[in-house]
């Protein structure tokens, strides 16, 4: 069955949001949870030594870690500015050589642009789009060298119009892959997204694995909240986790639910959680993850 | 049996975008329906002969006609400055005004507020967005005063989180209509932004429709195609018309599909009309039509 994992970021918005990396593998391990996913930023700010003792901890605690994050305004890949790019390449291949260094092996996210990117027209029109896609191409050309010697699998997130317009669905995604042509180019799909964007998500999830390209599974409910969240839900799940079982994918599958009002980035508006304290959020994600393996049997 | 609508935004990056009021009208009764929805410019520009002789000309040909379209950051009624919102409260009585002349009775859009503001804030709270709703529920209690005189159902829409972050679900919608007491407050809902927010669709219909509140409904795709386009969904549209039939709701329902890549207010990136041309895109809004009285029948 897939290994379940828990998203550092469903603490944004709580007193644990700076826990730091070890609280963070505790509270996953808490809510039942093998795969720990947390940002870039720690793991490139740690010396060697904090590596070695990480990843040990990481080992000994039974876990998995992945690692999730993209680009900004400052290091877009995807930048018309060649300096911008530039820092872009630089920063991927050090997040690369930190996750080599962890042994974590699959990086997803906004890694192929900047996240929250809108298009600088005021008609975005397919050469527009393609212009952008082609300098994204021309930085992944050289960064996924950098991943294949790592061993990384570069998992380009497919998101929903709001926050990106170069890959919003999986045929765009699968196509994007296609076109960098290496091995390690892979997606990460998400229920969230997908819910906006694919005709079907179950058609989605399996087109991309028939493909070679699904590297990586996020999933929540259609409002982020955790999978199966008091039984209600948009969702067609036994829909969904029969299209992982029946595509064969064996990735992993990580809960990236966000329940708290607060950060604008992520554009919650209202508490979804009923006020829970960290004990009950920890509860919420237990529940989610039980219910994942239940639909997964 | 509810009346079918067609939204002229559906033509939003053709070149009917701006054919005019006539043209729409003959575009939609060309696509089966029977209630067309425009925005206010065209009909606040209207003189008192242009207003009289279109009215004529939508009753002759059978049709009803229904009016969407909120504020900008230039007329936000709920903006922190009182002259942005003095010029908002006077540009919804031009409108209702106009509404009424033309025998419109339903004003749906983010009319209570400015469309895409984000809160101007690092971390939205609860006061804020209080301060903000105070905002709008002050500038709505003069408003409304006209809506009633004029005979027009005022309905808020409920959007989803990246366009608004006043009223995303139908429960935050019913409240500020009971906050402001008048029985013309009532609320757009929308299966696209439903399929983000709620909790589930068809409960938020009933609860709206159950308060009393329920006052115009918007549908498309999760991806905003065309109701039941090529049988490929996401939505669960025997449960959403189930509900709608269930509930007693007896209003217009509008379809509001973005099928062309361009406009990027909308945020779709990619052409989802296989390169339709007009007679093709009126095919589409006829298919639509029919699929969702289909469902209602």
């Amino acid at each position: 069955m897939n290994k379940i994992g828990l998203h550092n970021a469903y603490w944004l918005d709580t007193e644990m949001v700076d826990a730091g990396v070890y609280k963070w593998m505790e509270l996953a391990k808490q809510a039942n949870c093998e795969v720990m996913e947390i940002g870039t930023a720690e793991i490139v700010a740690m010396t060697n030594a904090e590596r070695l003792e990480f990843k040990k901890a990481v080992a000994d605690a039974g876990m998995i870690l992945t690692i999730n994050d993209g680009f900004t305004k400052d290091d877009d890949i995807a930048a018309e500015d060649p300096a911008v790019r530039r820092r872009g390449i630089e920063r991927a291949k050090r997040i690369l050589q930190a996750m080599y260094e962890l042994g974590a092996d699959r990086w997803s996210g906004i890694n192929y642009s900047e996240w929250l990117r809108h298009p600088e027209v005021a008609t975005c029109t397919p050469d527009f789009k393609a212009h952008v896609r082609d300098l994204s191409l021309e930085s992944m050309r050289e960064i996924i060298k950098t991943a294949e010697d790592c061993g990384v699998d570069y998992c380009f997130e497919v998101v929903n119009r709001f926050e990106q317009f170069l890959l919003n669905t999986a045929a765009e995604g699968v196509q994007f892959c296609e076109d960098l042509g290496s091995p390690r180019a892979k997606l990460l799909l998400d229920t969230f997204h997908m819910n906006i964007e694919e005709d079907n998500i179950a058609d989605a999830i399996k087109f991309a694995q028939s493909k070679g390209r699904l590297g990586h599974i996020h999933v929540g409910e259609s409002n982020r909240r955790v999978p199966g969240f008091e039984g209600k839900t948009n969702m067609d799940w036994d829909a969904i986790m029969g299209a992982v079982k029946e595509s064969g994918y064996e990735g992993y599958i990580i809960m990236e639910p966000f329940m708290k009002m607060g950060a604008t980035t992520i554009c919650c508006w209202r508490d979804m959680s009923h006020g829970a304290d960290i004990a009950t959020m920890v509860g919420y994600a237990k529940d989610g993850a039980a219910f994942l393996r239940s639909k997964l049997a």
